[in-house]
């Protein structure tokens, strides 16, 4: 319990359950909220509302969206022959941010983990099954997390779709630009070897 | 910009210019509000609301309350010949967590700051002359923060104080529980010796 009152408690409370904001972040936050401009702190109060009312998954890719089809799977400039897998709308962001990559996605929304109790039912791959059979893509590129439960999954997923005559490629690994090789952990030594590159 | 879509793209604007949020954090809380269970979400945009909408100062000490006083004016139980001077509400919110002093406060809403361009008028200072002049304070202890700012306005309260019959009091200053000397700055060691007591 906090000393605050009424309203005051009540908006720490539910700050401070929030991912990475402790008890003095959102302390911090809450008098923030008391002494910006009114309308700066009704306008957060409108946005979180409205992220639960009008978001939804595209009904292609299962990206974010507000409508149908979200701007990706709408945008016809977008190469429409590669299909990129991802977990989660933030992956597929990450990637957007990156601008290396033009063509259309597909969201899991999750991996398979067994130890969660999530298996391949609780995903979106039945409808990634449907795109790759209906579809004319002609190459299907695996952007999974690089740990054990996201290549589980793309092993599993590339199972799934061996039947049908599509290329799979996954993101490369080895070291990371702007690292030194001196803090470089085993595993990515060994995929920065194993991938080795001609010159 | 950000690559989101309207709503999300909104809230993490939003989101992202709370003190302490970056870009990353602001993405991750907007994706945490859009899996939660849905009056998590609504909750807190509720509180952001009601902070705003139900929130006032005390018109007695200037702390934060809902009512015409707060919680610690209205308890008859705490010590009415003590006042303690605070810069902020979240300054007095320390005290009380600290459970050390049942006296009163008197909340400031700021320090002088010449500056920022903030002087004695902006903030409570006329308002804590009255009460000292017309109350039974015994004593008034300043707790405003160990800054230059700080105390340049301790000292020119404990001016405005001078002719009251209170005794003027400051909080200790010194070593901190839990702190090697080794590591103590310059200024915290010349407190502590300066102020150094009795065993």
């Amino acid at each position: 319990m906090n000393k605050h009152e009424g309203a005051v408690s009540q908006l720490v409370d539910l700050l401070g359950r929030l991912p990475g904001i402790g008890r003095k972040s959102a302390e911090r936050l809450a008098f923030h909220l008391l002494r910006v401009p009114e309308d700066e702190a009704l306008a957060l109060s409108d946005a979180i509302r409205r992220i639960r009312s009008d978001v939804r998954y595209c009904s292609m890719c299962f990206n974010l969206c507000e409508q149908e089809l979200c701007s990706i799977c709408r945008d016809d400039s977008r190469d429409q022959s590669r299909l990129c897998i991802v977990e989660q709308p933030r992956d597929l962001m990450s990637l957007e941010q990156s601008k290396a990559y033009n063509g259309l996605y597909h969201v899991l929304l999750g991996r398979i983990a067994p130890l969660d109790g999530i298996g391949p039912d609780q995903l979106t791959i039945d409808a990634l099954v449907d795109r790759v059979r209906e579809g004319n893509f002609s190459e299907v590129i695996m952007a999974t997390n690089p740990t054990v439960e996201g290549d589980g999954t793309a092993l599993y997923i590339s199972n799934q779709l061996s039947e049908y005559p599509v290329q799979m490629t996954r993101l490369a690994r080895g070291i990371t630009a702007g690292s030194v090789l001196e803090y470089a952990n085993r595993e990515m030594i060994a995929d920065a070897l194993s991938g080795r590159q001609k010159l």
